[in-house]
């Protein structure tokens, strides 16, 4: 693996460094981590790579990597910088013959997105992208709950992401997570809903198995001088027929990062909390609920929660975990297509360029829907 | 107290006369409790009353207890009949000169509870009306959070109400409280709106101190058959320039009664759940979650608070405690006038006729807006 | 009814009228509230009680009740005073013919708990003593599922009750329920094992179904200057062949009344906490844990549950409902004996004479086993 | 790092080499994986290894990668096998010159354990113990907040680790880690004292700043069969004066793996559960609960707590991350060993021989407690 961006000081960097490293399947070889030749020559030195291979770009990095022996060169890039900087590094790593592995969302904006999704399907190259709640265990076993139809017919979905961090001007303070996150040149025409209110969309449609079709999206700037929205909600259609609500905010003074999804079928309900996330939570109309806990050794689960999960139930597993399952399938893809294998999508997936593009897509339909005074829009 | 409804076998009326019995301040004397006199009968025998002041109609007993002597006849009424048959009774005990506690929603329509209204005016009676939620102690406190600019200025209201026991069509079974609260003709103009979107509603605007001032509502009829929303979602505006959601629900298959209620100003947020109704959460920017917990011996709480306990923290009280206080609190304020004193307002508070009214335009908003193709309108 | 003790500013005095007066079964009717006439004069006003039957002490209310006409007198006296003052007005009561239930422990010996089980004996009065506890439907469902053997064999028992309020010594600023109960001339041979303990004892075996037949205990005086336990735990084994632990503190700093009981079988386990009082844990090697919830809609609960709850699911019912059940089952039991009737006691149960006199051998056993150098010793 | 034990079908080999990957500062260079082997070979093939460094014996690799040049050889080993075979490899490691870090308990016996201590004495090499759950953040920020006084003098600690694994004789049906640990030439003298009880002394005593200094043990063997206990409690005396109750049990039919810590002072409380590892309450007489999280983001909280955590609060940390910190800190202690420096211990501790010693004489006296018939013994 080869890393774009990801210097000492970034956040989601050392996630994706972990995430990898975490089950001694990928192992980071090179990087261009900072566009300052400097701090990429700092980070590479503190991850112990050799200093011929860490870059001073992702140009050059692609560039030599490319000129190196099979066995040697780097497999795939994984892109961690803002929004923006996501375009350039994938479209050059696939016209360069290396898988990509990059941070959600896909890209700045939907045309890039589609000329992706044009690149990967022409070139047959694998693409991921870390939408990682779709990563935890339980979310895979609702998934399956609601696939094998043990709800009946899907009615309302819920699904909410509120955090509190963005509830002071923070930005204004030189915080550098928000600073770019709240600059529409970097990351792209919504702020809120693309950096989170993009995670919960993607985990309602993950586990209904369904695309939201229409929304209807209130979004607002709460805190003074913002130019992309930190709050926002929007009423969902989805293509199964079911209706829902989702609630993205970034001022909701004093939450962390409170993902919840609530899903209800003609029978029963499914709920899971991230505050609990190795546990899901089944619902019934005339039965008491159930509690199901993540765990390799619980016979009840489906196979795709207990391959996705690496220890007994009770020891829990966290977002660094449900992060390296989405690596972990990547890399289980990535040999297996050297071998002229498959592996099995219901248990080893992981997101891709459709969810990217479908990410994209709501981002711009949320925009387009507030702008015109909250009407009903269709994806 | 007399009461108007609540036979033997009604929900509703139960809960009343507990809720009434409990702090012993008030003494169930009379009752029309059906319009089937024999079962008015049978319910009075079931309650020890004397058989002379069980009533066979409400309009009977209005003017049959008038004519006792002043010590001895029933001070005020409790109408605890479905939403059609309300106002009769109402306007009935006002014009005769009995205050009046009543179930909500006020009336069956916005027209009957602005006539309510002007007559409570009029006559300077007081007027109950049950919003239970209200009553308990951390939502009292709650307020108080606010009143008090804890949290500074509120930017974010959520409130949810999802229930599950209309996941089937019950009411074609002949289950009563389903049956009537689907009907138009006794329930209104709508369903769950009416019936547990209103409780959400006020106690929104309970807490917030501030009225809904605008709404963008998204109905939906989820169960076939049905002829009134048993599903919905309101972006909510607030006098206070608070934005929010309101999410009311039936259909959430193997949902109880979980109201919950969140709330965000600048510095902080509180969250209130039914399902721990002890208990407030208080969460901060910057600094540990506090869990402020109901009890007479709390010091750290406000008087509102303690003075609607009963029992020292670790004991808990319910659903029934909550009702009491609206009971209790209004006993208190009939006897407060006879004694031609006043209480506390902020401490022995109940809701009244304004929220009567504040609940009906509600019930009358949410339905146009959603007819209108979910449009925003104003209250 | 007509009360012993109970005073205005007393805690569990109210609690007793509370709970007596939810269901509408029980009217209070007279009282000696106090030692001093004065305070019982004023508490019986407060109570909207006939003066002439505010009596000055509990041998005139127990002589001048006894010479009122059969239906009009009270049909059986409640004792809330502290625990020296049980034995007295019990003993009499039941000579002169009233049913007796009365607060724990039974009384202040374990030589006055046998003399009255006699009388009860002699007499066929009935006595009611209010372990609180076992009131909760969820503990009734709870001793259901044990009794029905679904856990399979019963192995471990554990047993808790926190709490923090005597961490300091307020009995010497004047608190006067810390006052009595860490005085040896009013409490008894033990504090906090007589206080809270015997509670905790009593929910084990009710549930279990079985009773502590040997016990090892460690009692500690933690805070200075206390002549009385105020903190200890116990080894248990009981009569069913499991063993267990019993822990029951009062200067476990911060904590409120957080009783929880814990039972393991075979195949099984189950928890209850008092700070949700509704819920009942069912835990299994092999399946995912079931969350069972109080309600009378619960088709899937005991009938004992259901007919010791008040309302539906997600309403939530609290302590004095759970005391409330103790004081109509009673009533209940005096109605049926009226009536020459009998009720089923599988359903409409409450702690009596015998639950008593255990708890007065439980007390004496941790003491002397204590003394002894934590040493096993029979009950 | 090279590995002793941890074939493929291992539990905690896996365990510990993800935790050892996760923060890139530990390299897995070699293994010597079982007594097999064939399977020694299969486990370096299935981890990447070079053959050449896949040894089929620990002795051998001790030998030969002593032989190897300095900066090539593995800095020290993982002891990961059944308790009977840590003693072996750790005395040979020492001798060679070789960092030890070892899974718990140290060793099989006592004596084993006080001569591996001299050795680390006499050697000055470095030795860990993977005591996983002092590893994380928030019980290294309740042992701070214990340290500086703020909850008063400790005065009880509960702590409790209920299993329910070891419900059924699985041993019986050929399940491996029941296996050995219910068998006593390889677990030892205990089998729930040692595998979990000492985890849970240790825990006490790591965040109670104060070692067990007495004890009353009750242990039983519940499921027929057993040669060892399978379920216990133990009675509690610490140096610091404080008293408790410690409860292990590998037949609470349907607990995961619940560890819970509850330690109260004269002002308050603290209690960290192994269920929602990232909070710890903070109980106070007088005051909210507080819930402090954990996270690197969260100012409030001691260095010790954010230098040991990865993610912003809200992102859960887990099991392998709280291992991973043992290992983190540990590869940290070596490193500055090599350059002559110090760690602060206070921020990157890890749990060492004393802590080892310690766990070997817990299960010395629980045992002998035990088989006197409970009486107290010092430690």
């Amino acid at each position: 693996m080869g890393m774009v961006g990801g210097g000492i000081d970034a956040f989601i960097g050392a996630v994706h460094r972990k995430a990898a490293a975490l089950d001694q399947e990928i192992e980071l070889v090179c990087g261009a981590f900072s566009s300052d030749p400097e701090k990429s020559k700092k980070t590479g030195e503190a991850l112990y790579l050799q200093s011929d291979r860490v870059y001073s770009s992702w140009e050059e990095m692609i560039t030599k990597e490319g000129q190196l022996p099979a066995g040697e060169r780097m497999d795939f890039i994984s892109i961690v910088t803002p929004n923006h900087l996501h375009f350039g590094p994938a479209k050059m790593a696939l016209e360069h013959g290396f898988h990509v592995i990059a941070d959600k969302p896909m890209c700045f904006s939907l045309s890039e997105a589609i000329e992706l999704k044009q690149l990967v399907g022409k070139t047959g190259l694998l693409f991921g992208l870390t939408h990682t709640y779709s990563g935890y265990p339980m979310i895979k076993e609702a998934r399956q709950w609601v696939k094998e139809g043990k709800l009946g017919a899907i009615r309302k979905i819920y699904v909410e992401y509120p955090q509190g961090w963005l509830s002071e001007n923070i930005e204004a303070e030189g915080q550098k997570q928000a600073a770019w996150r709240t600059d529409p040149s970097r990351s792209g025409k919504s702020g809120c809903m693309g950096d989170i209110g993009t995670h919960a969309a993607h985990l309602a449609e993950y586990v209904a198995g369904a695309n939201i079709n229409k929304i209807c999206a209130d979004l607002n700037k709460v805190v003074d001088g913002r130019a992309l929205d930190d709050d926002g909600a929007v009423f969902l259609r989805f293509g199964n027929g079911a209706s829902g609500v989702l609630i993205a905010t970034q001022v909701a003074a004093g939450e962390e990062n409170n993902l919840k999804l609530r899903i209800y079928g003609e029978k029963g309900g499914l709920e899971w909390n991230h505050t609990d996330p190795n546990s899901l939570q089944v619902k019934w109309v005339d039965k008491p609920k159930d509690i199901l806990r993540a765990g390799v050794n619980n016979a009840y689960l489906s196979e795709a929660a207990r391959m996705n999960a690496r220890l007994p139930s009770g020891h829990p597993e966290g977002y660094l975990e449900a992060f390296a399952n989405i690596y972990r399938n990547f890399a289980f893809d990535i040999r297996a297509k050297m071998d002229s294998k498959t592996i099995d999508y219901n248990i080893y997936d992981y997101p891709g360029v459709d969810d990217g593009v479908m990410g994209m897509k709501f981002i711009d339909k949320v925009v387009e829907s507030s702008e015109k005074g909250n009407q009903w829009v269709e994806i």
